[in-house]
């Protein structure tokens, strides 16, 4: 197999659509990149597709700090392995897979062995992450290839295209984790807060894990009737005044998307908790949160909470789900030389619900 | 039994130890005061000792929001049940009795009926409390009697003495609500930040709950071998620099008792917490929370919350739990018409670690 890999690999061009300088965060620009140095785990992957996430938004204006610079974004890719290291079992050459925001960790640590290596202190972000033993800085997937641990890249089941699956390995895992691990499921009565990229894969996996209820909370009427479509049993438009006041006390969960703190009813939405409910935020705005005094959550009996990406259990559970169920992200397709102008339209809040960016570099379509 | 108890309830004299002005809020004067009308499920109660509680002096100083004036605090009450309406079951007079800082909800919501009647919207507070009825401020412990319904009026453990658990009815249950539902008990890692009035019973309650570690957070070295007293199996100075490493992810469940988020080094100690762990606060500062970012609980996978003091299910058990396991608040006895020093004394931080007010109007002194 490593023979057969090797000659493979050797197909393999690493060149990517790079923004040089924040205040210009729109401009990419095709570079050449090394990977880091290939291990016997790794799997090198020639790229089809990257889904446009909030989070490239925040890393290359430098919302969130200053990036390593020159930066390829993208960490929802798929594609086809090309070559697959020495020690490699779970992928074949040829294999239709995808990777998320995260290519490498310890996977020895406690949190590692506990279903928890998205919080491994050595873990590797897709892009603008730093491996610890080479320093290599990683280049993500508006790329042409992408080289990841074997731990963290994913078989697409059959029934989902890659332009489809795309989106899942970043906006699906990180709403799928915090719903199941906080309960989310036959009974349960769960909100989603704010019905964008990942909003719209919330609604579609609460559906999918049988809650009783699930509430839309949006301040764009205009997307109710899609909401609805996509597992809402109700939307609530948070711009109305007292829209908290029929679901009072009666949530469980509220998974919040919002990526932006500004126009957050927060206090409103936190009332639609029962006792001991919890508001879990997977969103991540720029912003500091609203002012709080402790009271506002001793009043209420309220947990706040934060959740990042999931592991690679819950990522394989999450894309059977998905498969089994026919969750997919609603996707507009572009070329990824438009990678600025999908940018700039994700920043200006004009996407439904997810751009996926079509590879075009090498010129060989995979499909 | 009601021809009795009204023969017992002329007796009683309805003074109490008030303050006129939250400028002058140390300055305490005996006044008159009237009670809600009689109901038919309600208890009078002899005081004889009431606790001095950090929320007295959030109360009586205006840093809730301006309260009722004249007002009586208090709401850490023993006494003896000196008149019971037609319909009380529970309690017979003569009854050793405590109230904590409730004492009326409608006992007929989806709360109240959950077991959590301390968040009904109907709840009355045990002082600068409305009646939702008949529109009576109630009056608190520092005074002769009060007047509760009988759903939080419990009876006093024969092997603990009045003065021993009037801490027990708010203090005690506010640090035994959160740890029960929370999940404290053998094999758990619990933290305690502050070791004050709440702090060091939550520590008692946490090793009688059987807690695998009890680990207090402390900005005040001369309290370390209290704590270990109290049951901490370590105490940690939150004063020190990188005090969080040798904790770092390992804790279950913090209770929060600090009073003032001001030297709170919040960030540091959510560190503490392991994946899905919580911090619960039951202290309620005036002053806002730390800033922060949804970054800094994401990163983390931690969450914050609130627990407001407890159910009477949970006051029960607390009781029981504190009789069998020998939990007692240290504390210090003061006469009643010393409540201006006791006030100051707390909230100057120079308790260790309740002080607890022996009623001196009526002159009767009840053991």
């Amino acid at each position: 197999m490593s023979q057969n890999s090797s000659k493979l690999s050797s197909d393999i061009q690493w060149k990517g659509y790079a923004i040089e300088n924040t205040d210009d965060w729109s401009n990419f620009k095709v570079i050449d990149f090394k990977p880091k140095p290939a291990g016997d785990y790794d799997i090198d992957i020639k790229i089809a597709y990257c889904g446009v996430c909030g989070s490239d938004v925040h890393t290359i204006t430098g919302g969130w700090g200053a990036p390593h610079l020159p930066l390829i974004p993208g960490h929802e890719i798929t594609g086809v392995a090309a070559r697959v290291g020495p020690k490699v079992t779970s992928i074949k050459v040829g294999d239709r897979v995808g990777v998320g925001a995260q290519i490498c960790s310890c996977l020895k640590c406690d949190l590692c062995k506990g279903y928890n290596e998205q919080y491994c202190p050595d873990a590797v972000d897709t892009y603008n992450g730093v491996y610890p033993d080479s320093g290599t800085v990683s280049q993500g997937g508006y790329s042409t290839a992408i080289r990841a641990h074997e731990h963290f890249v994913f078989r697409i089941p059959d029934n989902i295209k890659f332009e489809e699956a795309s989106p899942l390995f970043c906006a699906g895992t990180t709403v799928y984790s915090p719903l199941v691990r906080h309960g989310a499921g036959p009974g349960k009565r769960v909100g989603v807060v704010g019905v964008g990229g990942l909003g719209h894969l919330a609604l579609q996996f609460a559906k999918a894990l049988g809650c009783a209820d699930v509430i839309a909370f949006s301040h764009s009427p205009s997307k109710n009737e899609d909401a609805l479509k996509m597992g809402a049993t109700r939307v609530i438009n948070t711009g109305e005044q007292g829209f908290e006041s029929s679901v009072k006390g009666k949530l469980d969960l509220i998974i919040s998307t919002v990526d932006d703190f500004g126009a957050l009813p927060l206090q409103e939405i936190l009332s639609t908790l029962k006792i001991g409910g919890r508001y879990i935020m997977v969103g991540l705005p720029d912003d500091n949160l609203p002012k709080m005094k402790a009271m506002d959550l001793v009043a209420k009996g309220v947990l706040l909470g934060g959740s990042k990406i999931g592991s690679r259990k819950e990522i394989v559970e999450m894309l059977k789900l998905a498969s089994e169920k026919n969750v997919r992200p609603w996707i507009q397709v572009l070329p990824m030389k438009d990678a600025g102008k999908a940018v700039k339209a994700l920043n200006e809040n004009k996407v439904k619900y997810r751009e996926v960016l079509r590879q075009d570099i090498d010129g060989k379509q995979i499909n």
